[in-house]
């Protein structure tokens, strides 16, 4: 953590100074704010964590609920979602509360008594070592929490404005762009709790950002629809406290048996679980009879199904019947697709508000998060005036994509899960395609496309490792200053700041420095460029008083080992002077480790490489280290001059 | 963490329920408490932190200070430390925002050019893997903070008594273990701030535990005094903000140069450091005025002694001069320890209230947490009449030795730091000393004697990586039930509770239950007379209500793997059923490693054996598995039978 830089913090270094609007922050939902994001949601809360670093931004969250979701019923978190939970400073934290998915169990009929089950497989759940981070369980409810923390201790103060909820809007289509009509949408909100309940008011706004859910009125204020299939298998879920003698109780399975199928996850604590039970097809007159199915009868479904054991449930936290429907919007946004010359979207969906599918991939809460998390640093570059308002347009491009994606494997996952084993291709073939593709689920797949934030892959080959357009995969290096073992993707906060890695040639740092005319070294000629030259993005787009690195953050990692070399060898701009002080900050000097080498481990050249990774966590390109004219058109791409 | 069994929690499950006195907690400090601590430093807070999960003992902590502590002089947290953190559910959190030492640097005269320093070593901090937890530089006031936190949120609700002082006590003498007089002491106490600044009050209390500093008015209260060597060497230390071209400015170094010696510490944040100045020998007619060393002169002299290289200091922190003085009580409790007879303990001083030595060596806070630890579970025992007021007199025996060890300890290596390098036997000497004795200032070098709460060695070689009367280090295990990999001594909570490890014999658990008569193992028959025998501790101390864990906790790890077995082989009584609703917890049944055989790695024998560890994390005694009556008659030497 970086913090004493404007003098000596005492209390919790995770509470930052209060700035912009975070410093008075008014307790009533103004009349005009920037961004206003409907729903508390992991879509909406995650936007508001994020937008909390932005605090010249004026967001602002409204929730119908009149205070903090109690109980959530999204509760998979997958390896994806933990490494950005680490981006917002809790994933340790929320490590030691979760359950951990270490192994699944599938269960199916005993060829010698189909009546009962038995065990078939246990594979683990990261065969190949996916990720370093672990598969969990968490309740909603407490990711939730993580998040509302994370925005209240951020600079912006955003904290939900509750009992409140969304009527409608409307956008003055005449505006955009223009500084005259900063805030076209209106947006009519209606008080659900407290002395002003039943009031509507009319609030300005210059985005919104609906994270509404699936019944979104956000969605339909903007004239967009899902569409897909139809639901047709019903599922019952209960969330209960039950003994049994089931041996896998506290293993996630996948449990088919004559009378059905179950997905059960075991949950936090050490004896909630959930269960997942097959309520059969729903047929097309069913009217939602399906829906009145009692927890008695949810209960015993399950007992039938996981004979010769049995459950002794004493207490249910939270039920349901939902049947399975895979939906999707064409576009996440207001914006006339089919007309390249329209207007910058105003208007954003995310989350189930704009996609659908079931809830057995455990998928649902970690994309939708990742909806926010995109939404989220684009509003803030583009409101605070540091992009173009074109950058907008890659949130739909680029998440309506991820959701189809999503769909699809959705689509196979559950239509699998509620198959019996001798309908399948062969025994083992869900336990095969369980950890076959368990990179998807665990959320490494996404892959953006070329656009104005992404490169092709013309220079791909110089880190293969690091494959663009998907997320920076981290490896371990060796801080040079203090010879701390450092995982280098898990020092990127969510801060809202670009991060630019530049891994070396072979020649080692030497003492003195070098200029762009006598640079000893491809590093150093980099370095100089990037301190001085008019081109370079540290010197185009930051305003006047602001750090080195207020919107990209440098790190330089050496290929020689910790010992060789000290910060004094290394250019000065990779050890900038920041804060009230001006101290010299020298933790961005990285030695690959002997025995686990980055650069083996990434593919990376040992001609060197620069990596430029986006605020969500994304690759955006890579370049040559003399690639100095390329890498400052990218960034006249993403960044817009200092007016 | 365990949660959820007395129904579903929806918030941070950190936060318990509360009992006892922690229900209805006075605002007011009361008439008559059951425990006084004097003193919110590191032994008293940690004391609150540990005495709030007895909600049944009315325990309060004083502080003439009016709020919480902005900045603490100690900052050296020895991995035995980091260790109790994670006891107290905190580990990852302040490790997070710590500085991590992981190697130290060594500088002394350059031969060539005596008036500058190079660097003549580098080795790690743990050079032989002693912990696997991290060595951290935190401040002080952030360990409080955190164990504050528990404390807050523990069953008993702990706050700290703000801008209260010890004045006085007195035991009525004739009191001892009379129920008619359960707080035999009067201690006079004064407001220090607020409406009634200047009054004083009369508090009766049970036990007073002294955490009042060096200048302990406890001590004084009950006649004990220091006595030592005297002060004959002075130092200057500085928390300071600064630039420095000094490579090594993020790295621990001991610097040894022809103008004297520092101690320089990086703290958290990535800026900050601590140097300890050498000031010299202070004459014995110098009156203190050593201690007018300016900050100025200070830093003149920190120049001096790092040249070529130099500080810019930016921002001072805080900065003092002091004198090493290596002071000691001879008890540390109010007994008489020339009379066995004497009634047992009322007054108890702990950290700098009876021991004092130089902070070079990073111990005091951390010595001074182990005798907070140490001495309130203690009281939480004997006040909520589980054990014998006996119990009490094993406090001073065990930590004063401690600190006899460590005074011994600290006066080698601050004369050695004080000496210059040539006047050393070899150049290397300094450093060969610190990777040498490294376990002693990580702090696993405590060993505790035969008493009634530890064992002789008689079976010492059943488990010989668990020495008797050190901590319990950890290994890792799989547990059985989710496939989790497990640090065995990490489930230990600072929850009050002991702990007794039972580590199989080579028989594989079977379905079906056996009994004492007819069992198949010896695992089995263990747990058949802890089940049931009216000598097992599990009967005979618990009291009508409690769950079969409430006083220890049972943990079995089998030499099997874990796909080997399932908790319904497990003998019921390592499956206890728990909370309101009589769930079956079966989270502590393990299994070894393959790869990392715990058995092989703390040299556990193969026929199995039984690890009793006390609330502290201190192995008390190892028992065969058959020893039923062995282990009996330990715990009825530790608690007290059941009203």
């Amino acid at each position: 953590m970086h913090f004493h830089q404007n003098g000596y913090v005492s209390a919790d270094p995770r509470i930052e100074e209060a700035a912009g609007y975070g410093i008075d922050r008014s307790q009533d939902l103004p009349d005009e704010v920037d961004v206003l994001i409907v729903g508390s949601g992991p879509a909406g809360m995650i936007a508001a964590a994020q937008l909390s670093q932005y605090p010249e931004v004026n967001a602002r969250m409204i929730e119908k609920r009149g205070s903090r979701l109690v109980i959530g019923q999204a509760d998979g978190i997958q390896a994806r979602s933990v490494e950005t939970f680490q981006a917002f400073g809790f994933a340790e934290e929320i490590m030691r509360e979760g359950y951990h998915i270490t192994e699944m169990s599938f269960w199916n009929p005993d060829p010698e008594n189909p009546e009962h089950i038995i065990r078939t497989g246990r594979p683990k759940d990261d065969e190949h070592g996916i990720s370093e981070f672990p598969h969990l369980i968490v309740n909603q409810a407490r990711v939730l929490d993580y998040f509302a923390q994370f925005a209240v201790q951020s600079p912006g103060r955003i904290t939900p404005d509750y009992g409140i909820e969304f009527v409608d809007l409307a956008v003055d289509s005449g505006a955009a762009d223009s500084p005259a009509t900063d805030h076209p949408v209106s947006v009519t909100v209606r008080y659900t709790a407290g002395e002003r309940a039943g009031e509507e008011r009319i609030i300005r706004a210059g985005y919104v950002v609906g994270c509404d859910g699936a019944r979104s009125k956000v969605r339909s204020s903007i004239g967009r629809t899902m569409t897909g299939d139809q639901a047709n298998h019903a599922w019952g879920v209960m969330d209960v406290l039950a003994n049994s003698d089931f041996p896998d109780i506290r293993t996630k399975c996948a449990i088919s048996s004559k009378h059905g199928n179950i997905l059960h996850i075991p949950r936090e604590g050490g004896h909630l679980f959930r269960m997942y039970v097959d309520l059969g097809e729903v047929p097309e007159d069913d009217a939602r009879q399906v829906r009145q199915t009692s927890i008695d009868e949810i209960i015993r479904r399950a007992n039938a199904i996981i004979a010769p054991y049995s459950l002794d449930v004493k207490n249910v936290a939270w039920h349901s019947v939902y049947e399975v429907g895979h939906r999707l919007t064409d576009a996440f946004d207001d914006t006339d697709e089919t007309d390249p010359g329209s207007s910058c979207p105003r208007v954003f969906i995310t989350g189930d508000a704009c996609h659908t599918h079931s809830a057995k991939a455990g998928q649902g809460m970690n994309v939708s998060m990742q909806d926010g998390f995109n939404i989220a640093w684009k509003l803030g570059q583009v409101v605070s005036g540091r992009s173009s308002t074109e950058l907008l347009r890659t949130y739909s491009a680029e998440r309506q994509v991820t959701a189809k994606n999503l769909i699809d494997f959705d689509k196979e996952w559950s239509t699998l899960m509620a198959t019996p084993q001798e309908e399948l291709p062969d025994k083992a073939y869900l336990e095969d395609f369980y950890v076959k593709t368990a990179e998807f689920p665990a959320g490494f797949m996404t892959e953006y496309t070329e656009s104005m934030i992404t490169t092709s892959s013309k220079h791909q080959d110089l880190a293969d490792g690091f494959p663009i357009g998907r997320r920076f995969k981290s490896a371990r290096v060796q801080r040079s200053c203090d010879a701390n073992f450092i995982h280098l993707g898990h020092e990127a906060r969510a801060d809202g700041r670009w991060r630019m890695y530049v891994f070396a040639d072979r020649a080692a740092p030497t003492s003195g420095e070098g200029d762009a005319g006598t640079a000893r070294s491809k590093v150093e000629a980099l370095a100089s460029w990037l301190e001085s030259d008019p081109a370079s993005p540290l010197v185009a787009y930051r305003r006047e008083g602001e750090d080195l690195d207020a919107l990209i953050e440098l790190s330089v990692v050496y290929q020689q080992e910790h010992k060789e070399f000290s910060f004094p060898d290394v250019p000065t701009v990779f050890r900038p002077h920041v804060g009230a002080f001006g101290l010299e900050y020298v933790e961005k000097i990285y030695a690959a480790l002997p025995d686990e080498d980055i650069f083996a481990a990434r593919g990376i050249s040992r001609d060197g490489a620069v990596v430029v990774v986006r605020p969500d966590q994304y690759v955006s390109g890579i370049f040559p280290l003399e690639a100095h004219a390329e890498i400052g058109e990218f960034f006249a791409g993403v960044f817009a001059p200092v007016k």
